[in-house]
């Protein structure tokens, strides 16, 4: 399969995905600005989810920069990624609906987690395929922030139970970790393909 | 016609499809763990429905490989095969929220079989519009995955009144069979091409 | 703007329509047949407007087929026809749940009225642009459908108050009328594109 | 990362915001004619977010007109527009729903403005990267639209509390100033070009 075919799938799911989240901000039936007060923990957890499938969306693109063809494993690899990706409207509207308790809250990062380790091994299979001189190893190099980002899920979930404002930090503060420029990587890339 | 624009309309309706079925989750109104619990099996039958979905995407990019135009045939061929696909969404969440009933079971059986039908109808008015050297023909040889899937789907509709598990027991074991790698079939596309 | 980007955003609209429709099939609560029963009229005006979505979009895909550049004007159009086509869902499940009423038949022959006229301002917003050589005029000849179409919509509407039958008879008759391959049109098309 | 890829995904997303609005018109119970006129208010302001869509569409094509490449700042600009573009299903069933009352057309002026806002630091970002010579910078102008739009916005909202027609005829007012064909922009764009 063209790597092309699976790129605009993924991108069709996850344009559906970061779209129908916003499903989970119900309609108020009244007119007063007291209705949208239960609204806003759904819209933070909504703009804090819109923000992590960005992240996926944009890194999406980076792991299939410098394949062409992708064999089954990858197929299902990315289908099994999707998957996980797609639980996110549900976990964030239960995180949003019920002020950020405490279990919703643990059951949210346990997502972003199993999210998270579909992506890694998404990119290994990738990398696998593409053997030894694999441009996306190179790219990648020592991928700090793929160790990093899965360990502090892996805290924020019994964290959640003492406070899951102490977990909601570790979310953001993850993803203001990829939202940052890492020029290394794009210099990386840019050099592996002018040799 | 042009294929890149029907595998694209059909791409699109499945990423769709794959992604509302989450909607079948309701977001539970309370925030402990035992609201999980009936949704377990809305879970369930939607990772098994995911795969189902991911199943028929992968084998619809076979059947259009060796495809550039399409004719009105093909095209009213493709859009039965989706209706069908189009109704999992529904069968999926009835079988969730039943805890695997016996009918709604059984009616998840029965899109199941009218999809696989509408796929071999698909597969068929292709072939033909190849003719006899059909390079999908070669490919898809005695075709012993199309003609077991059916089988089963249809044994698994009456022994739902029996035990839905059994029927559950068949639809994985058919997922299982395509899920399976199946290097015969890209082995002999590669080597058609090659001659 | 490019015309594959006005067809490919159109794709996307139109694939989204034809799917969120079956979310007008309601999940029922209980396990047995009987539920099914009320769902029964909701399955056949989907399948009625899955039809008729699928002839616009075959039908969308020829009215490009000639053009590469598409003006505001021609954006404008395409956009008025995909309004009323987004309604397709709301008016589907309205004449679905209420066994096909009256008024909700009226209203279901109206919308496809309307999406009729669009369709007929945009093949002529189309035929302007190209001028008097319009490859697009010379294929639709006489265009007796896109005439007899909108007339029998405009019968159905009152008809729907003697009985609602009636219209669903028309309804199913212009259908099938487009339903039916259309070989000229076709052989046109290519005669025109062999000079 | 290619403009086409973040072209082909901002198309999805507005592609689903787009129709997923209808959802806002909720399927009545009943089928007289009584049942229509709640809906009326749902149905106009669907009119009006259908509009506002599809100028985003059209001007978001004009905005990528000449750049081939897009950075993380301008991927990220796009993903906050696509944000506030994305509250549009919210706040045009808030809206309706309410006959537009005056906190639900404030609200909806408030994210009609911060899509603005969103639009323009995107647009400043796209013309930064291109440089002095930047093509989009001459196309656009002293840009006098965008300037108006966000200011008659920012009227509306107090003025919602005066009253919600004013407001509403100010979003009408911005809307129209868009529809008018602008053949400036695009004579600027086909010279240049030509040079």
């Amino acid at each position: 399969m063209k790597t092309t075919r699976l790129e605009a799938f993924s991108d069709g799911v996850l344009a559906i995905i970061i779209t129908i989240m916003v499903l989970g901000l119900k309609v108020p039936h009244a007119a007063d600005l007291a209705v949208l007060k239960p609204l806003l923990p759904v819209l933070l957890s909504y703009v804090l989810s819109f923000i992590y499938v960005g992240i996926y969306w944009n890194n999406h693109h980076h792991l299939f920069h410098s394949t062409e063809e992708v064999s089954g494993g990858i197929l299902w690899a990315n289908l099994h990624l999707l998957f996980w990706l797609s639980l996110f409207p549900f976990t964030t509207a239960w995180v949003g609906e019920n002020h950020l308790g405490s279990i919703p809250t643990a059951v949210y990062g346990f997502v972003l987690l199993m999210a998270a380790i579909a992506y890694y091994i998404l990119q290994s299979t990738i990398i696998k395929q593409q053997g030894p001189d694999s441009l996306l190893a190179a790219a990648i190099g020592n991928d700090w922030k793929g160790k990093v980002s899965p360990t502090l899920y892996l805290l924020a979930i019994p964290l959640a139970f003492v406070s899951p404002w102490i977990s909601h930090a570790l979310f953001i503060t993850v993803a203001l970790l990829w939202l940052a420029p890492d020029p290394r990587i794009e210099r990386v890339l840019v050099d592996k393909e002018k040799e």
